[in-house]
C-alpha cells in the first residue's frame, strides 16, 4: 500500500499512522524529499493476509491525505485478471458471462388476476423473470404503499400458475424472511441501497440479491453496498443501473451508461439496466433498454402493464405488452451482435455455473 | 383541485380519471377550449375532508398531466398562515420559535472517557445536545461501525454524569426502542432518509426526530419522509440539512442555504444546518455554520473532537474545541441580529411550549 | 396560448398582462374559479401569425406563473406532426433521416503530417468527415491553445489531400469567417453553447454548424441556442450530446441517452454523440458510442490519435485507430438493427436533400 | 514536481515524459518498488522559473496519472503566505481587505428615466455601484436581448447625473472597448466564464473585472477563467458566485457558499455573491445574502426593481427597494461581527490600495 501524507502533518498524526501500520503487520518506507509518501511492506511474520479493511483504516487517520495504491487488497467485488465473470442464475435466469435476461411487470401487485394476465403475458414475449413490489417506497405516506403480505402471496400463486421466477422488493429487515420464501430474487430499490441493517440481512439469505443503484450513490459507494452482501456470505448479487439524479427534467433520471460499462469491466458481477426508472416516461424506456444492454448490460428490468393508464403507481413509466415485444426483439437483435444470448424460459437447464465466491 | 390532462388523453384514461373523482366525492367541471382543465369541485355530501392523499391519487392516473392546484388541502409540515411555528424541546435544548440550539459532539462514540471529556467541553462552550454514534452507517463494510449498544450505554452515562440530552442516529426499525430509550432525540441520517420503514416506527416514539436531509432528496421527498413521521402521530420533528451531492470535489456536499431559507418560509417545523458534513473539512465548517444560521436555521449540528487527528472516522471534518467555542461566539451574535435567543444548559427552565399536532 | 396567473396577483401585474395580450393582438378568456387561467385567443384581424417571442413576452411578466399551452407558435427546432427530418449534408458526410456518418480526428491539430496519416487512416476505417481543432478551449491560459490560423492551413492542406471534409471549432467571433472559408462544418464546443454573439454570427453563414450541448445546460436551453442559429436564417444544424456533468469521478461527463432520444422525437434536427468527451477515457468510448447509436443518434464525433501517449491534449480520452476501426464496425451493426445506412466517403453522391429552413 | 506515472505505462510514453522533463529543465528521480512516481528536479542551469504551465505539460501526457504536488509553481491568484489580499476599487466602491461594497440596479436597462429613478434609489439605500446589463444573454432569441448601444448612453447619463459608479456586462469580444469605455467595472456573466476570447481581451483593459462563475463550472475552471485575465495583465478581478446547477427545483441555482469561504482562503482575489441569481425568487435574496456575506463575501450584486412586476426580465427575482435597504442594513450589521466596513458612496477617499500584479 502506498500513502500520501498531509502536507503539514502534526506529530500525533504521523504517531498514529506508524501505530496503524505496526498494529497491521506493515513496514513503513518513507519516499520522496519531504517524506511525505510512505510505501507500506507487509511484514512476512505478520498474521494472515492483507485485507481490504486495512486501507480503510488508514484511510481514517487525519494525516493520511490519499492511498494511492492498495495494492494486493481487493474488495469482493472485484474483477481479477484472469478471472471468470459470475453469472447469477434464477429460476429460468442467468445474468452474465454472455448471458442476457429480461425482467418485467407491473410497478406494484394490485390484483391478483391482472398479474395472471400480465405474468403469462410477458412470459410470453421474453421475460424470464417477473417483477412486481408487493412493498413499495413511495415519496408520500398517503401514496400507495403496496399491498405486503397479500402482494407476496399473489406472486406465490401467479409463479406457480405462469411458472415464472419473481423478483419483488424488501424494505425492512424485519421483512426479509417472508420475502426471501417467496422471491426467487430479492430487489433492493434504490432509496434502501444505503440501508446496511438490510443488507447485512441479505448476506445471509440463500437468494439472489438484485440491488439498485442509489440515484445520489456513487458507483464506490454502490461497491460498497454490494460489499455488504458478498462479506456476509452470499455471492449472487445483480447490480441495477437504474438512472442518477440530474438537473433537467425531461427524463426522471439520467441512465448512467458510462457507469454500466466501468462496472462491465471493474467488477466479476453482473449488471442490468432499469430504463423506466431512468425515463420515468414510456416513450424513451426502448431508447433507453437498448443503449443498456449495448453498454454491457446482462439484462433489462421494464415496468410493463397491460393497461398502462390505470396503474396505481408510475403510470407515466410504464409500456404496453407491444412495446415490451419490441424491446424484446431489440434485445436479441443487440444480443446478436456480441455473441450473446437472451435467456428464454423455455430454454433447456444450462450447465452448471458456479456462482460461489471466490476465495481472495 | 385543478387537474391538467395529457394532451392526447384515451378514453380509458379518461374514465379513470372521472371514476376516481367519483369515488373520492368529487364533481368534474371541464374548462378551456379543449377541456383539457378539470376542475374539482367537493360534493356536500361528500364523506369526510378533503385528504392530501386525494391528489396523490390523481396524480398516479396516466391522463393526468400535474395538478395545479391542490387547493384546500395540506401536508401536517405545511406552514399555515397565522398559524405558530412548531418549538421542539429535549433535555435543556429547544429548537424553532427563535431559540437556537447547538448540537456538539464526535462523530461516533468510541470510549467512555473520551465522550465524558468531550460532552463536558462543549456543554461548557454552548452545546445544549451532545451528538455522537453509537451505529454508523459506512459505506464499506471494513470500516468501523460503531460499538452498538455498549455504544448506547456509553451516552447513557455520559449523560447522566454531565446532565447534557444526546442525540443519536438509528439505522435498523429493529433498534428504534433501545436507541428511543437512551436518546433525547432520535436522528435519522441522510442515507436511511427514505426508509419508511424506520419513518414509520418513528412516528410512533415518544421522542423527538432529527430528520437529515438526503444527499441526493429534493426538498419534496425531504418533506415527504417528514410527513410519514408526523402522519403516524409525532409531531416533534428537526429537519436537518446537511448538504447535497454536486459536481465539484472542493467540499464534500452543497450545503443548500436556500434550502433552509425556504422550509423555514413553507413549514412551521424547526430546521438545523449540519456544516461538518457539508463543508467535509474542517477549515470551512465555521463559515457553513455562520451561513446556516443566518439563512435562519434554528441550530447546528456540529462534530467535534478532542483531538481530531486521533477520530476513527470523519476525521477531515471534525473541529476542535477552541473552533466550536469560536462557532458557538458566532452563534450568539448572528443570534442578536434577528433577535433570537441561543439556548445554554444553565438557562432556567423555558414556559410551556406546545409540540401536539395542530389540527388541521 | 394558456396562461396560469399567479395565485396573488396585484393589480399592476394584471393590468400588465392584459396590455402585454392587446398589444400581441389576443383576447383574454379567463378560466376556472378564481379566474386565475387564461385563454389567450388570437383576434381575427390581428397582425402577423402568432410568433415564438410573443410567448416569452408573457413569461417574462410578474403575473404570469406558467404558461400552460403554447398552442400553435413553434420554435423553428420543432419537430411537426408529418414533417421530414432534416438532413444535414457537408463534404461526404450526411446526418439524419436514416444516414449516419462518423466524424473521427485528434483533439487539436498539432503538425500537418501527423494529421495527413490520422486523416487518412480514419477515412479509411470509415469516418467521413476530419475534426481536429485549431482554436482549442482550455481551462488553464498555460495549456495548449491550438496552432490558430496555422492550424487551419493545414487542415485545408489535409482536406485537399486526403478528400475528406473537415470540422473544426470556432471560439472568437471575430474568427467566424475565416473558420467558415476552411471547414465543411463549423463546431461550436460545449463551452461556447450560451455564446450568443457567436451562435448569431453563424446564423448567417452558409456551413452547417455542429452545435455541442453545454455541460451544464439543459435541454431547452440546448434548443434555445439553436434556435439562435436557425432564427439567423441558418437551417442547417447537427445538435451534438457531449456528456453533462454529473456528481460521479468515474467518467468525465455523463452521456444523457435519454436526451439523444428526446431531442430525436422534439426536433427534426439531427442529433450526434461525441462519446469521447462523455467518457474522458478511452476504454469506455466504444460503448458510450454504441450507447449514443443505439438512442438514435446520426452519427458520432471521436477523437482518434495514432499515438494517443503523445497528444498535447485529452490525450485520456483519444482512441487508437485500431479501437476506432471496431467501432465502425459496431456503427455498420448498429446501424443495420434499424435499417439505417452508414455513409462512407466513397458512397456515390445522394439524391438531393433539402435542408431549407421549413415555413412555419 | 512529483508525478504519478500510470500503471502500467508504454514504453513511448514514458519516454515522452523523460522528453518533457528534459526540455523543461528537469531532472527525473524514480521512487517506490515499482519507481511509479517521478520526483522532478529543477536543475540548476535551466532557463527561467518554474511556470505554472509546465505542470500542464505533464498532466497532458497519457503516461502521467496524476500531478501530486506542482511543488513551487504557483497561479496568479493564488493566495500566498504571508500576501496581502488583493482590494479591488472602482469609482467609489472597494472590495477585499474588509471592505464591502453593495452593487445593486436592475437586471436590463429599459429606460432612462426609470433607471435614474432605481440608480437614486439604491444609491441613497447604501449601494455603491449600479448595476444593469445593456447587453443581455437570454436562452431564446426571441427574449429582450437588451438596449445595447443605447443601453449603454443611458447607463453613462445615468452615472454622471448620479455619481455612482456601473457594473455591466459584456458578451462580445468586439464590444470590449465600448463597455469598458463606459463601465466603471466590466461584467463576465455565468454563461461567459469560459470565454476565453473574451477574457483575454479583458486581461488588456484598465478596468476591473467582475467575473462571474458558470452555473456548471467547477472551482477550478473558475479560478482557471480568472488567470486568463490576471496573466493578460489585469489584476483587477473581481470574483462572483451566483450559484451552480442542482437537481432540485425550489431555487434557479445552489448558492455554493462553501466555494465562497474556500476562495476567500485559497486566493488573493476578493470574491462577493449574487443571491439574486442563486434564489431566483425575491423571497430568498435577503437569506442568500445574508448567507453569501458571512461566509466571507466582500460584497453582494443584488436585482433591485422599483416595480418588480414590470420588469422586461427576471421579474421573479428582483427586489423592491424597501427589500434592499432591509438587506443593505443586515450587511452592515454583518459586517460589524467581523470588523469588517460597508463602503458608502460618501465614504472620503480611501487610502492607496495596490491592486498590480505581484511578482510570483
Amino acid at each position: 500500500m502506498l500513502l500520501r501524507l498531509k502536507r503539514q502533518i502534526a506529530p500525533a498524526e504521523l504517531s498514529a499512522v506508524e501505530a496503524t501500520a505496526r498494529s497491521l503487520g506493515y513496514e513503513c518506507e518513507y519516499l520522496g524529499q519531504k517524506q511525505e509518501l510512505v510505501q507500506l511492506h507487509r511484514r512476512t511474520d505478520a498474521e494472515g493476509p492483507e485485507r481490504p479493511e486495512f486501507a480503510a483504516r488508514f484511510a481514517d487517520l487525519a494525516g493520511v491525505d490519499a492511498i494511492l495504491d492498495r495494492g494486493a487488497v481487493h474488495d469482493l467485488w472485484s474483477a481479477r485478471d484472469g478471472g471468470q465473470p459470475t453469472v447469477v442464475e434464477a429460476a429460468g435466469a442467468r445474468f452474465g458471462g454472455g448471458d442476457i435476461s429480461l425482467v418485467a411487470g407491473p410497478c406494484a401487485v394490485e390484483d391478483e388476476a391482472r398479474l395472471l394476465e400480465v405474468a403469462s403475458a410477458v412470459a410470453a414475449r421474453g421475460a424470464t423473470l417477473l417483477r412486481g413490489g408487493a412493498y413499495k417506497p413511495r415519496s408520500s405516506p398517503y401514496s400507495f404503499q403496496g399491498l405486503g403480505r397479500a402482494g407476496l402471496e399473489m406472486l406465490r400463486s401467479v409463479r406457480e400458475a405462469v411458472g415464472i421466477g419473481v423478483v419483488t422488493e424488501v424494505l425492512d429487515p424485519r421483512d426479509v424472511e417472508a420475502v426471501a420464501e417467496v422471491a426467487d430474487v430479492v430487489q433492493v430499490g434504490a432509496r434502501s441501497m444505503a440501508s446496511y441493517a438490510l443488507l447485512k440481512e441479505l448476506g445471509k439469505i440463500d437468494k439472489p440479491v438484485l440491488l439498485k443503484r442509489g440515484f445520489g450513490a456513487t458507483v464506490s459507494e454502490f461497491l460498497g453496498a454490494a460489499e455488504y452482501v458478498l462479506s456476509g456470505g452470499n455471492g449472487r448479487i445483480v447490480l441495477c443501473e437504474r438512472g442518477v439524479r440530474g438537473f433537467d427534467s425531461i427524463t426522471r433520471n439520467l441512465l448512467d451508461v458510462g457507469a454500466i460499462a466501468h462496472l462491465k469491466a471493474a467488477t466479476h458481477l453482473p449488471v442490468i439496466a432499469d430504463p423506466s426508472h431512468a425515463a420515468g416516461r414510456s416513450d424513451l424506456v426502448r431508447a433507453l433498454g437498448r443503449a443498456g444492454l449495448v453498454a454491457g448490460a446482462d439484462g433489462l428490468m421494464v415496468e410493463v402493464h397491460p393497461a398502462p393508464e390505470e396503474a396505481h403507481s408510475d403510470a407515466q413509466q410504464a409500456i404496453s405488452l407491444r412495446a415490451f415485444e419490441a424491446l424484446a426483439q431489440d434485445a436479441r437483435a443487440i444480443a446478436d451482435l456480441d455473441g450473446r444470448r437472451i435467456v428464454n424460459l423455455s430454454d433447456p437447464a444450462p450447465p452448471e455455473h458456479t456462482h460461489e465466491l471466490s476465495p481472495r
